[in-house]
């Protein structure tokens, strides 16, 4: 997608130097745009856990490219595959929640073992980790196309009238490493010349929508309006919403849907006012383990100063502010599980399901 | 309630001078703890409208207090009864969804309109605008004592363990007079030695539940975790919660509980997950005109400013940072309504009674 008019992907080669990685520093977003070099495994263990990179296809593509740093930084023949055995779990234990991390650090694992030299096993993880973020656009552009048809629909209903669509958190292009999953359907239609508005969720505490999907549909044109995490509720109530497109951390082959804290609510607000609710996620999302994402997904804890302290632009530069009492404790719970039932649909790259095991299955068939 | 251990109400006359209100200035807490004095009309208005204070009980209390001071200001005999008017009117513009505002200011016009001098009509008005006030605090008393019977109930149930209690914003002794409406059953359960502890809401865009219900929390020392508005789903689908208790800015009498944006998605949550859900209220929060809430109560708009900038303690001042892209809009509902049939039952200063129109109406016959 385009910054200023310039097409950018979140993660790409250093142009002149193959063996640096560079990232866009998300978590000056919106303020600052700000291109970060990465050069070793730790330095990509530190972007995933820092949050420099986010987002469920974004965190696999930088983890693929962190295998990749770690066959160059390997020492000798000998000890190799424990280096990159060790860097692998590094990298895994970085955000616990995101299924797309494992599963780029285990691709690459296998194609590695192929490799009998250290140059071998260098090429391959370039070529794994380039291919897993070209898959990673692709599949989300295909999302784009499969997801557009439900806006069609309902802008074809609506006779033309503007699409009114809510999304939490950010799964924008930001989030992967173009286009995005609920956002691409937003883009599609908007490149189309449908008429669409977004409802941004802010996204309490980390604020990815405030900062990040507002900073992405600003710079692609698409009209928005920023709400509190309370406000969706009220909007369904009185018939803002057409619909609500949210992203996934990862979804059970069964259908829940864990994604950023506080989805849950606006499934059972969209429940409740008959407003269909998608997640839109590419397969590599789907944990084809596990049954029941209530009880089975790990949920990710993290510092409850996040929820204390807001950062924001302040007379030119950086600050974070206390909102709270000093001594007063705050959690931070960083996903929660929409189950299945809430859930009216699931926009992959291959097209639309239902959200149960069979619906998913019939789509993803060598699965069965 | 105490602040730092001296026993404080939310409003007051000056001790030195009955021609001035002093209030706590509600907008620097938690960071800083400022008395103003309130001498006319217009900064009565500004203070509701501004929110130095707020809170449904509160702001009728000041209110009440408001027309006092109009009655001092008026001009000779002939136009008092036009300027106490105007002041009335003006008072009632300033937050349009609180019932308490409009109920105050009536009851003093009533009460006003049996004084036939100015001297008479300023004695009166001091009268009612104290009885209001004191009433509050009593109700706000009895409210917790009823409320108190639920709480005991389930730390007998779970046999003396810790009673996990989720509230929205800040329906605590700082929204009304002293007391507090959803607060005062806890604090009644706290003091009794029931061990107890809250989920304060943030409560997103004016944080009220980080600056406020957690200060109010900490001063008496009730435990207590902030929590992003997004999070309560998650923790009652973890069995983190015993009971929801939230205030109430209007309720119908058919039992619809108008209250702060966010409270209808923590209400669908609690209905899912067998969490009972308690809205407490003095009963002149109830609107006895309403018969559907969501068609009919008027939602406030406040600025989208309040949404995209957010103001905390830095530097050790206090400081607004901007959140957001500088040219998104934002939106600002300031309350929502949660349908009865989501509401396990209110708690009155005259007792408990469920959502719907036979239990409040028996509850007060008097309305029948």
């Amino acid at each position: 997608m385009k910054i200023d008019g310039k097409a950018f992907r979140t993660i790409w080669l250093k142009p002149a130097d193959e063996k640096v990685i560079q990232i866009i520093d998300q978590r000056y977003l919106p303020h600052r745009f700000i291109i970060e070099d990465l050069q070793t495994v730790d330095e990509v263990a530190t972007a995933i856990k820092d949050m420099h990179v986010r987002g469920a296809g974004l965190i696999g593509a930088t983890a693929g490219f962190g295998i990749y740093l770690a066959t160059l930084e390997a020492p000798g023949n000998i000890s190799i595959d424990a280096f990159i055995a060790a860097a692998a779990e590094k990298l895994i234990a970085t955000r616990p929640t995101a299924v797309n991390l494992a599963w780029a650090v285990n691709r690459q694992l296998n194609a590695i073992k192929n490799g009998n030299t250290i140059g071998e096993k260098i090429n391959i993880a370039l070529s794994i980790a380039k291919e897993i973020a070209d898959e990673d656009a692709d599949y989300c552009r295909r999302i784009g196309i499969h997801g557009l048809e439900l806006i069609e629909a309902i802008s074809e209903k609506k006779k033309g009238d503007t699409v009114n669509i809510l999304t939490h958190c950010n799964a924008g292009w930001l989030a992967f490493v173009d286009y995005g999953s609920a956002s691409s359907p937003i883009y599609a239609a908007h490149d189309k010349g449908i008429k669409v508005h977004v409802w941004v969720d802010e996204t309490r505490p980390r604020n990815q929508g405030a900062s990040l999907t507002a900073w992405e549909m600003g710079q692609h044109g698409v009209p928005h309006t920023i709400i509190a995490d309370n406000t969706g509720g009220h909007l369904m109530q009185h018939g803002m919403v057409d619909m609500v497109i949210v992203g996934s951390d990862r979804t059970t082959y069964t259908g829940d849907v864990a994604n950023k804290i506080g989805t849950y609510l606006k499934a059972l607000a969209a429940y409740d006012n008959n407003v269909p609710f998608y997640a839109a996620l590419p397969s590599s999302t789907i944990d084809w383990q596990i049954e029941d994402g209530l009880k089975e997904i790990i949920i990710e804890e993290r510092n409850g100063d996040e929820v204390k302290y807001m950062e924001g632009l302040c007379d030119g530069g950086i600050k974070k502010v206390l909102l709270t009492p000093v001594n007063s404790k705050a959690a931070n719970y960083a996903f929660d599980v929409t189950p299945a039932r809430l859930v009216t649909g699931i926009i992959t790259e291959r097209g639309i399901c239902e959200a149960d095991k069979k619906s998913i299955l019939n789509l993803f068939p060598e699965k069965k």
